[in-house]
């Protein structure tokens, strides 16, 4: 057994046997055309939500798994090797569903956690803005309090599940700022279609096709008073405070990548004859090969080694920065590799090996680029 | 003056003006289109015919520049600098234009090479199958002789330009097989449209939208005696004969990527503030921008070195190897650095980062993987 | 708790706490006159006998401790962050035990190992041969059969504790060969102060000064019937059976060295202040840390995760090659990237920096160049 | 002809012809020496000097040869394949002859400099404190000025040739500080045998072994007012003036040192057999070989871009701190592969692998380090 197998116990592997049923049954059958279409694969985010997958830590009263977090990351790793865009489609309704699960009052639970379970209402969280990045100091979008509730105005860049989802965590100021607060809060709003004045511009990007993310722009979007997420000033700590977990997830998703694009690179070049031998026996790609292999395994220790510790409840951020950066990298390097290994097929769009390129690239930019990971890293090594 | 600006004359600088033009006036335009359309760009590849950039290398009795090499790879690094695809297009035809001005008949080369220079008609080099990778003595490409000439049949993998040429220079063996002769032999085949029993399957690919490529599928394809290029027995120093200018011309490709890249990144990092200053003021940053310049100019430097021995006469293999590896590693580099500097927007297909990105992608993998070129690199160092 | 916490038992503390005390009493205060000297450390073999440390995985009833193999890797490493070629003798004299305890007859194990598991005798293996490298097909050492046992003539290169050691472990042919067996043999050779005909040349080496190893040369080495290890025919068996362990081993000094490294680089750039500020709080510099750290961990992770697997009795080829080539890159890298952030500083030898850097370059040589691991690696991993 | 032989003309093939001679006749058969004995090889400066090679660039009524900026990186590379210690040790004399040559007056170059281009009388730059690294605001070395001169008193770190120079440039604050300068100025002060009150401590050092550089400390050292170099307030121009030169001197240090460790590398590869055929057969070796082919062909040609640069008065930031750094690592790499080809013995004192390796460090670090040379070309490069 390796370090990992010995920490996981028969709940994992329930999960792991879940994630197994729907990512061969559901998901696999619909990779290509989600890849193709690059529409939102709404069925396929109900699916999972059937299957548990989107509930995996939250509480069984609100019908999730009350399994803990390195189950998620298994699973997420098991999906990114099938579709890292749904692998990132159920990252970002996650790390919507959690922060109402943290922070929401009574009732926003009880009306608002059921239905994120089972994927009838798709999260999203909006943060970062086009002029701010994530400073929550610089952020310009307002919520002017009015009778009844809020009006909010502001534009957000990016973030996963914008415009799709039925619940936007929207980061705003209120105004009049209260005495007692100066920081930002969180609001809920709806999908555009159910509310006047939120438009949506979605991107088209490079890879991670049928995953939704771009421009939201809201103007003077009125919305009730208990779309208040937790209290006023929270914001910060809702939008930061499952950063641990949300970098660790993203080094799930890089794992799963690299072990989708090592898998083929193996088979291929084990099958495929070169000059009278399998192109695995040059040297030249065998060294390839193990160094492949030795990013990834390394990253798989650094993802599981954050994961159980926030599962245990001791969540590091120099551990969990480590593992995405160094996730996201291994990722990136699999999936060239593998391509190389290929030669000119793995250029084709009819071979995975091209996506598995094109989904990785977004690892090291979102969630905080690998630079500012490795700041993090070493400030928190440096005692700084 | 850097090394390599010592070493260009006017005859280059005119070169450079002319392709300026072209790019400015005639490509840039057309880029986004050709990216977004992937159809084959003969009004561009005429428009580069005009512009003399198709006969470079070719003497002016046949409608050239009668230029040298190293303004040969100007050219190419320019167009490439705006449209790798263009370049690509450009590079195969002009080694399918060589081969029929070394080793055609005087006949041959007055009726081929006007065409081709002026891009009326477009030239590709079938060499590889897809069995035989492109080792000659595996080719199961067969002409059987004929009365009046041969019947081609066999199949062929890649070859830019292939199935939108007019003028294939297809590498197969002569049945029978001559006493005098083991060899493979080319022979010239028009346009699928123009002849029976040649069918063309184009694939998609990751990146170099609006190139040309796929698989040929040679039926029973009647030629006249006069389709054969050279005598019978040279396909392979036919095939072979420019491979260190071919290996060259890539190398400049990676260069005008990487050169597009790095312009964009130096760009957006000045301007660009975060947290107050701009981006480029970061160290984590700079670094990147630092090793992006320090691989761009090594390449270039291993490039024109080449490039310029290739125009003396004294062309090298370990120089033009050495210098497509090291200028397809920089294109890699800087296209995946630039798009990290933007970040997410990088990631976005309204910049042209992740086209770059996709582009580079092809150069380690045609003409020779960089594996391959390590081991010819090696194989001369080492007098093996 | 990490992964590896978790895997943990009080045993290892147990094993962790002797190695500190003997580290901390007897081993940091003979560090640096051992470096200098180049000495043989016998003083402190005996003394790591004493704690304990040389019989680790040895049983009780020899007089060893009884512990399992990660208990020998973490303290292997904690030894190796002071003293490198304190670890090195270790690691040679631990894999010239454990033959003896695998496959020596009950007499040999009652003569030799309470001695071994003492620091008493110490113990080296002599396989590899200068013509020869360590394939057991092309070794020329003979082992003429006499009335009363051997005579063995042949040179060996290398050999942790060669020429020092009381017990050589000599890899040879048996001659006449026997019918039944065309294998190699194991004799056990004592010190060249104690036979005839034994020379052994020490070299000079880059680092790991104090460890001892050379050229062995037996020139008609007359040794008893009892000198055979094992029974004829056995040696490629002897010498190989504890390759995934010795692998695993070499791995956790590259972690004891590169911990090492980090922590003083990491001690020095939150002190030392350049600028107005500490060194630590540039990016350049942070960059640096985090990729160390990435590094470390993920080296860790791969050498704990093969240890595990050889303590359940999974032992395995591509963990344990993967884990020594991983460990170290990271050991190089680490002792590289510490010096770079010390300075000028880092290059006296008033610092440990230059000494870590020496001595992390042989881990990527000995027992197998990292390129025959990856090519290990690979072969497993390909099923070829 | 590569792109640099094209830039070379008799001059320069005659200062070569002069240091092979020299290389050959009088350094090779004493650099073992050196390195073992560590001392200051003041007979080959002298010899040196006898050659020429002290005074490639200073005008001929000096002495000096009156050549170029690309004579003296020629010269120093091919120095440093052989010493690097001696290249070092010729860098730091030279650094000490320009300042003399463009800052003194007439009656110090008369007195200085026939001495320095013969050899005679060595020079070095004492610029670095403890405490304020390089940085003239916070030089704390002060020159107090008395009736008939100064009096210095100040700690120096580092310094190629310190103490064992006869002329040493000391950068110190002139006290009182006159209303119209808040510059550093310069001080010649002679050897510490010739002086009251200059001691200086040695370091030992990881490499570079002959070359020497120590702690200088100042202690009311009386010199005349003809000891000021220049005038008042010009010590930063003046250490400041040839930083270009001295890294691109620098570069060339490290192309001399990656060249011999590559021939070795080759040499060796293309000989020894393993496994019944030569090294360099095998392709993870060959991969190891293309790549320090094209790390050091790229930094010879970034180094001598930048000396053609120089020696046509332009002199640029950019391409200097990137051929520094460039040729800096390049070195190391080969240095650190050229060991890992030759397996075992590469890590023996009796083969000069582990000495290119030890010496290749410093590379990265002297002449500001690898970190600083990065920031100043992004700088650059980006117009910050």
């Amino acid at each position: 057994m390796t370090l990992l197998d010995r920490a996981l116990s028969e709940e994992h592997y329930d999960v792991l046997d879940r994630t197994d049923s729907f990512v061969e049954e559901t998901l696999a059958p619909r990779t290509e055309e989600i890849e193709r279409s690059r529409e939102f694969p709404r069925d396929v985010v109900e699916a999972a939500g059937d299957a548990g997958l989107l509930g995996i830590v939250v509480p069984e009263a609100y019908g999730g798994l009350g399994g803990d977090f390195v189950s998620y990351c298994l699973a997420l790793e098991r999906v990114a090797a099938e579709s890292a865009a749904v692998a990132e489609t159920i990252q970002g309704h996650t790390f919507a569903t959690l922060p109402v699960l943290n922070f929401g009052t009574d009732a926003q639970k009880d009306r608002l956690l059921p239905k994120m379970v089972s994927g009838e209402s798709v999260g999203a969280m909006l943060l970062t803005e086009p002029g701010a990045g994530s400073s929550p100091t610089e952020l310009g979008t307002v919520a002017e309090a009015t009778d009844d509730g809020y009006r909010l105005s502001g534009e957000k860049s990016f973030g996963t599940n914008a415009g799709v989802a039925d619940v936007h965590l929207v980061v705003a100021r209120k105004r009049p700022q209260p005495d007692d607060s100066h920081g930002v809060s969180v609001f809920l709003v709806p999908n555009p279609d159910d509310v006047e004045g939120f438009t949506f511009d979605r991107g088209e990007y490079l890879g991670m096709h049928g995953h939704v993310t771009g421009d939201s722009t809201l103007d003077d979007v009125a919305v009730d008073a208990d779309a208040l997420l937790g209290s006023i000033g929270q914001g910060f700590r809702i939008a930061m405070g499952t950063i641990d977990m949300a970098r660790t997830g993203l080094g799930a998703i890089g794992c799963g990548i690299g072990r989708a694009a090592f898998q083929q690179a193996v088979d291929y070049a084990g099958d495929r004859e070169q000059g009278g031998k399998p192109v695995g026996e040059y040297q030249a790609v065998q060294v390839l090969v193990a160094e492949m292999d030795s990013r990834l395994e390394s990253a798989r220790s650094l993802v599981y080694g954050s994961a159980v510790r926030i599962a245990d409840g001791e969540g590091d951020t120099r551990a969990s920065s480590r593992a995405k950066f160094t996730a996201s990298d291994a990722a990136e390097f699999c999936a060239r590799n593998a391509m190389q290994i290929y030669g000119g097929k793995g250029y084709r769009t009819d071979y995975p090996l091209e996506r598995y390129y094109r989904d990785a690239r977004i690892l090291s930019i979102i969630g905080g680029t690998s630079e500012i990971q490795k700041t993090t890293v070493a400030g928190e090594a440096l005692g700084l």
